[in-house]
């Protein structure tokens, strides 16, 4: 029996892109459900009533929540092309940084804008950027992963295509090449990556969404 | 080469016992190295230098941080009783549960408390609480693992053990064995384990501590 895969999701969410891109990577084909996230679907709710939230992953009737959660899983069930590393040193580095970023790091990011470009805000999240910059730099590799994407580059994807986006809308920027230099070639080099580039929703469709979010439409 | 392992630790940390736990199941020696966290080692600094904060593993000379990328690191590195599913279904569900604890369930119960008791604090704490007692029940056994305790058992060592004397301490009470049976019977059962009773702290200690903290002492 072919496999069953349904992924309910909202395109624009950076989330629900690190599943696709998950999946875009081992070659799986799945079912999209757009999501109206004023008015989420009986599906979605029974799938996640916990979180009530995007992306959840359901395969064969069996669902999964949290984008981590499910692109470790993506990961452990589909072979080819790897996400985690296979050493288990190299394995705990890249959680290790997945949830920086989840944790830490996009909070920071968010702070900025939901304040309105507080000056406190902007320190903190340079910090954040700079911890980002100086572990390219010390990898000294084309992305977190190495010579290909892992798990940390997939959880990066707001800060490779979401964060310009958001700083065009609301006329604040924090990256520029001449602060972070790896990060602003990192990001150049991500997004043109094929299994990424085929599935990022329009810049201009996120651009109108942010201007509107941040009171710039 | 024997393994060298060793670990930074506040003995009465949540998170740290987490790690303990885990390498007490795998049978694991190690040398424990007790932080001031109003003092910090240069060895902590050195080995976790983004957050600065226990638990941190050094196995080898490689440095490890973040409590549940430990636990996972633990299980990977050294085979015997399993911490993780091994069905990638089931290990995909023990994430969600643990990430749950972590960013929700903990953030909620401790709000209770920063906030002497507001009823609003409360009544979320009491649905965070009323979904792991729903988990228990629907499971129907002895653990959130089943018959032996697995990673979201070891996650949720807080609500076992530290919730209680918490309680005790702001005069504040959350669980009762009326409202959330299936959470009672849980904890009862976990501080009972051998491999977690070994490694409690001592709860008169975390009595004072928190009498301390919330401004009882």
């Amino acid at each position: 029996m072919a496999d069953e895969v349904k992924l309910y999701a909202v395109g624009g969410s950076p989330f629900v892109c690190r599943v696709k891109i998950a999946l875009n990577l081992k070659g799986i084909k799945y079912e999209n459900f757009e999501e109206d996230l004023d008015n989420k679907s009986a599906d979605l709710l029974k799938y996640n009533p916990v979180h009530k939230k995007i992306p959840v992953l359901v395969h064969n009737g069996k669902s999964i929540s949290e984008s981590l959660v499910i692109v470790e899983y993506v990961d452990d069930v589909w072979k080819g092309v790897p996400i985690l590393p296979q050493d288990p040193y190299e394995k705990a580095v890249a959680r290790f940084w997945a949830k920086f970023i989840d944790d830490k790091f996009i909070p920071a990011i968010f702070k900025v804008f939901t304040s309105n470009g507080d000056e406190q805000a902007i320190t903190e999240a340079c910090e954040q950027l700079q911890i980002l910059e100086n572990e390219l730099a010390n990898k000294g590799s084309k992305f977190f992963g190495g010579d290909n994407i892992n798990l940390v580059d997939i959880t990066a994807d707001f800060l490779a295509y979401w964060l310009g986006t958001i700083e065009e809308a609301t006329e604040i920027t924090l990256v520029s090449k001449d602060k972070y230099p790896k990060i602003t070639e990192w990001a150049d080099n991500f997004v043109n990556c094929q299994v990424v580039k085929e599935i990022l929703p329009p810049r201009e469709h996120l651009l109108a969404f942010f201007k509107k979010r941040f009171g710039k439409a």
